[in-house]
């Protein structure tokens, strides 16, 4: 397939009248339009106003998705045991699998094609089977709790990390390694010492996989740790084999000087989630801290219940915005790092090589939006700078993931769309009347 | 017409399954759908899942719409004095008025029905005329400068007064009353005392003009005033007769114990601009502190270039995320209350009495929005939360200011938009060209 359009390669180069030629799941020619037509006279042809990189969601909860706007403006331990928690313990079978594609479908009409995705307790397979029918490419993990948990959510440790290992024999690397595995303990408060060493076990004995959790998201969770463990939240993760350039931790908004040495000393990843950190009231991630240390910082929307969307470009907008007011330097943040922040650094936080930029060789996960149409797109005088400030979810018209299009022109090929958002709707009618 | 879907009366109102009937400029009745249709069966319809009131964009820049992204991730002084008061300045009356109409276009693609619009030094009248033939309802206002001023926008303080002055006797109540005006000193700095006093003194001769301007949006703004005149800036522009019920004060983000109940003792309004805030690293407006002293806060956009979008959504959304995360309180600022900011809060700002909420007997002024179709939208467990968190501009099809119907099923009728963003994008072409 020949794509045409002004193309975004990565944060530094930009082809204003471009085009990228993609030969099964790679991307085989990047250039000026006319030389790319002459090369490839006879491939398939699609046009977008711009071309861009697919991005990473670098901590996603696909299946909160029907949590969507449960709990807006709550306090946040209400927010997580009086209603996320209980939904996600609540949820069936078949709820779980239509809470994942509800989760898969948005990412891919609002660009990404990548994902870190925290699954639940339960029914993790149905996420991983609604991700293999879906065709996004990502990081998926069964969620760990084998302390500290609500009922329904609870689970042995043994049996935490034997349903774990299963899953990595049953999904890591299938899909032509478009779907691989991360370990997910959910946090340090809700895991043993056990759970979490057996974590690293399984990371090194299976090639390939990563970890994944959530840290110092929160200040009674970093007292919570400190008070347990008798260290802060980094240095504990770190005695029990959770840094390194394996894993990646969520959120990192509390941290002291000695926890951000570490995490640059290890090559640990970081994944940002500024809307998240903002409607829980979480605080404000020293990113541009972590930047100045070389530590690798990814982009993240979390779950619907804490964004409410899993717009990569709302959450690329809200990143610079809150660094800018947070440090009063506006200057802070610019938009070419926080496109290489939900692009090229999320491509590496997943543990995904030659994926994030549009370059010859690299893998074929390409986005397609519009502008033409658009008063807020207009004018656009630097398009980077459109992308992350103006630029919005609903501007994708085009998703392809490893070669394969997963959206044309703004209709999803993969999944019956409105039949996955009816699913939703029903288990929302459902929800509302219990509660 | 009769206008049925879900209908947000105000915050505390909503009708499921509801209608609004319209007849010449005001809404005659809101009830039940089945009613309302056994009431008025032979008007023209219109199905929309959500209709809302339009909201009030109470500090907008629409002749700065060319100015979009001209200047991201630029430091505060050189943003205004390098690019966007230079750019002012350049306008010629016709870019003036495809800059009016590029704002306008988007105020009305996005939802916004009314706003409080600080123009330039130069060429309002485009502005005001762009405004009459848009539709749109607001209170515009020439800006005066006659002090501190870059090249071309510096002017006497007796032709800035007798400009404004020409510019009230000929658009002031024009159009039913849909367009005011609004006395718009760009703030103390830029302003002599004699150009504030004139201000106050043309606001009391003529009969519902009022008066808005920006203050004490950026710590050397407030230290500049105060070294200047020896007050603090809302004490400054008290004592030259710049606060009051018919004074609207953009920004508000540093001010003192004293300012604060000198505004609530003199019924100042507040816009809070948080994007704007953010974007220039201003600061945080102490928004709950305003609140719990019964000041009347609206919302606001601010200018393009420190956007970059009108999109009221946007807007609501980040008031409530940025008040979160600065209290590290996930209360903060509700929805319900974020939505009264941007409705009925910003109509009394504005000064226009019965507007802001679809009620029987007030002004026509409602928009239309799609949820169906919409995976963000999915599920929505709370209509005003979900307007608030997770709708978009782009998700309005409808938009009527005072019973005229500007846009319909996602097409405007008051303009051909396609020529509107083609002109913008033809002076921006030219202006990068030059820069």
């Amino acid at each position: 397939m020949l794509l045409s359009g002004t193309v975004i390669v990565d944060a530094e180069t930009v082809i204003d009248d471009g085009a990228v030629v993609v030969a099964d799941d790679r991307i085989v020619d990047v250039g000026e339009r006319a030389a790319c037509l002459d090369r490839y006279p006879d491939h398939e042809r699609r046009a977008y106003d711009l071309l861009a990189p697919g991005t990473v969601g670098a901590h996603v909860h696909s299946v909160q998705s029907l949590g969507r706007g449960i709990a807006d403006d709550t306090a946040l331990l209400e927010w997580l045991f009086e209603y996320v928690l209980p939904m996600e313990a609540s949820l069936s079978a078949a709820e779980m699998r239509a809470a994942a594609e509800l989760g898969y479908l948005e990412l891919i009409e609002s660009g990404t094609t990548t994902c870190i995705d925290h699954l639940s307790v339960h029914h993790a397979e149905e996420a991983f089977e609604a991700a293999r029918e879906f065709g996004v490419r990502g990081r998926f993990g069964k969620v760990m709790m084998d302390k500290e948990a609500p009922p329904g959510l609870l689970e042995d440790t043994d049996a935490a990390l034997a349903e774990s290992e299963r899953l990595i024999r049953r999904y890591h690397g299938t899909e032509d390694g478009r779907i691989r595995y991360a370990l997910t303990p959910r946090f340090a408060v809700s895991c043993t010492e056990e759970c979490l060493r057996g974590t690293r076990e399984l990371a090194d004995e299976y090639d390939g996989v990563t970890i994944h959790t959530h840290a110092s998201e929160n200040r009674d969770e970093v007292a919570t740790v400190e008070e347990e463990t008798g260290r802060r939240n980094v240095h504990w993760l770190h005695e029990v084999g959770l840094t390194g350039e394996d894993v990646t931790l969520a959120h990192c908004v509390w941290t002291d000087e000695s926890e951000r040495e570490l995490l640059a000393e290890t090559g640990t990843n970081v994944t940002y989630c500024p809307s998240s950190n903002m409607k829980l009231a979480s605080g404000v991630a020293p990113i541009h801290d972590y930047l100045d240390r070389g530590i690798n910082v990814a982009l993240g929307n979390d779950g619907p219940p804490c964004n409410n969307t899993l717009d990569p470009f709302t959450e690329m907008r809200q990143a610079t915005l809150l660094q800018k007011v947070d440090r009063l330097e506006p200057q802070a943040l610019p938009a070419r790092t926080v496109f290489e922040m939900a692009t090229i650094n999320g491509a590496r936080a997943a543990g995904f090589e030659r994926v994030g930029a549009l370059r010859e060789g690299w893998k074929a996960d390409v986005i397609g939006l519009e502008t033409e149409g658009l008063t807020r797109a207009t004018p656009v005088h630097d398009v980077l700078s459109h992308l992350v400030f103006a630029a919005h979810g609903d501007d994708v018209r085009f998703t392809m993931v490893d070669g394969e299009v997963l959206m044309d022109d703004g209709e999803v090929l993969v999944a019956d769309a409105a039949a996955v958002r009816r699913r939703a709707r029903e288990y929302a009618a459902d929800y509302d009347a219990a509660h």
